[in-house]
C-alpha cells in the first residue's frame, strides 16, 4: 500500500502559482513550495549577476543602516540605491554593469532594495523553506531547478510598493511558458501572467515602453534605458541563486 | 488666479486605476474617486440584470442569515447561492436569468454574494463615496458615466477569496480599453488587464475555456455554460448601478 501511494505521489504533478504582489503571498502555501523571488528591475537581475561572476555570497537586507552595518562587521562590499542614486554610506548602486567578474569575484556583496528584499523577508516569515531567486538573466537556471525539483512552486512577484507591475509578471509568465508541462495548473493569475509574456516576448523592452510601464519611466528618468535592456536578455547569467543562512549562494541546479 | 486654478482643472485628465484584488484595495485614494465593483462572475451581472428589467433596488449583504432578516422585515425577494445551489432559507440563485422584466419589475432583490459584497463593504468602509456596478452586460454605461464625470477612477476587481481572476481582469481591461483616451494612465495593472482584454475580446467564452480558468471549470461544474455566456455579452442591460443608501439602483448615466 505504501508503495502505492509512492507511485501515486511519483506519477501527480505538483501545482504552481503567480503571486502578483507581495500582499496577497498568505494566500499562498509557502511552507511546501519553492518559492521563486522575482524583482526584475533590478534586485534579482544584479543578484544573478553577481553570483554569475563569482561573488561568493549576495547578503539581502533591508535598510542601508543595516547594509552599512553588515558591511563594516562583515568585510562586504555594500550597494543600494534611493532614488536613483547610490545610498548614502554605501559604496556601489543597482545596476548589473557594477559587478563584473574581475571586481566582484571572491567577494560577498551586501545589496539593500526595497521591493525585492521585503518580499524575501515575507516569505521567510511565513515559513519558507526554499527560497531561489528569478530574473531573465538566468530563467533557464531557475526552469531547470523547478522543472527537477517536482515541487510546488510559488511565482513572487516583488511588484512596487505592493502594486502589480509588469515587468516582475513578465518573468512569472516566461517561466510558466516554460515549466507549464511538468505541473498542474490552477492558478488565474498564472495565465494572466503567461498570456503578457506571449504579448511581449518577441521585444520586452519595447513592450514596456509601449505600455507606459510605470518602471520604466522611473529608470528612465535616471538615464539607464542600458540596464533596462540588459535586465530583458535571458540567460547571461547562468547561476541558481539559493537562499541558505541569511544569504544567497550559487545553488545545485 | 482661482479662474486659473479652475482652468487648470478642468483641462488636466482624471486617472484610473485597476485594482486587481480586493486584498490590494488599501493601496489607492478610494475617498476621491469612483469605485466600480466587478463580479462578473456572476453578482455584477445578475445586479445589472436585476435594474435593467425593472427592479426598484438590489441590496447586496454578505450572509445568508442578513439576506433571510432582511427579506422578512422589508417584504422583498431573497436571492443567493452557496456551492452551485439556491442557499438554505432563500427563494433565488444568483443568475440572470431567473430575473425576468414580469416577475422582477417594481420588487426589491436583496442579494447575498461573496467576493462582490465583500469588496463593495471594503469600499464603503475606505471611505468611498461613489461606487457604482460593472459588468460587460452595461459596459457602455459604466464608460458613459465614468467619461462623463471626469473624477479619478478605482476599477475593483473581486477576484475569488482574494485570488485574482481572469474574468474581473477583462472587464477592467474592457474599460480600460474604452475609456484610456479620457484619462491619464499610470498603473501597471490597467496595462496587464487591457492586454488580456485585447487577446480575448473576439471570444471571451472561448478564452477562459482555452485559458483553463477556475472560474470557468467551478461554473460548468454546476452546469452553468449558458450563464457564463451570457455575463460575457456586452451591453443587455444598459443601467448604471449606482450605490446609495445600502442599495443599488439605476443612476443617471
Amino acid at each position: 500500500m505504501e508503495a502505492f501511494f509512492k507511485w501515486i505521489k511519483f506519477m501527480s504533478k505538483p501545482f504552481f502559482y503567480t503571486c502578483l504582489s507581495p500582499a496577497l503571498l498568505n494566500l499562498y502555501d509557502v511552507n511546501n513550495s519553492t518559492v521563486v523571488v522575482i524583482d526584475i528591475l533590478r534586485a534579482t537581475s544584479t543578484i544573478a549577476t553577481a553570483l554569475y561572476n563569482g561573488a561568493k555570497a549576495v547578503i539581502p537586507v533591508d535598510s542601508v543602516e543595516k547594509c552599512i552595518r553588515l558591511g563594516k562587521n562583515m568585510e562586504c562590499i555594500t550597494a543600494g540605491e534611493r532614488d536613483g542614486k547610490v545610498a548614502q554610506g554605501l559604496q556601489y548602486g543597482n545596476s548589473s554593469f557594477e559587478y563584473p567578474r574581475d571586481f566582484i569575484a571572491g567577494k560577498t556583496l551586501v545589496l539593500t532594495t526595497t521591493n525585492g528584499t521585503r518580499l524575501l523577508h515575507m516569505a521567510l516569515t511565513k515559513g519558507a523553506n526554499e527560497i531561489i531567486t528569478g530574473s531573465f538573466l538566468n530563467l533557464s537556471a531557475v526552469c531547470d531547478h523547478l522543472t527537477k525539483m517536482k515541487k510546488n512552486v510559488i511565482l513572487a512577484c516583488a511588484g512596487w510598493k505592493d502594486k502589480v507591475n509588469i515587468e516582475d509578471s513578465l518573468f512569472a509568465g516566461a517561466v510558466v511558458a516554460n515549466i507549464k508541462s511538468h505541473f498542474e495548473e490552477n492558478c488565474d493569475a498564472s495565465h494572466i501572467a503567461e498570456c503578457l509574456y506571449r504579448q511581449a516576448k518577441d521585444d520586452m523592452y519595447e513592450f514596456m515602453k509601449a505600455n507606459d510601464a510605470s518602471h520604466y519611466h522611473r529608470l528612465i528618468g535616471f538615464g539607464l534605458e542600458k540596464d533596462i535592456r540588459h535586465c530583458f536578455t535571458q540567460d547571461l547569467a547562468l547561476v541558481l541563486p539559493y537562499y541558505v543562512d541569511e544569504r544567497l549562494v550559487v545553488g545545485e541546479r
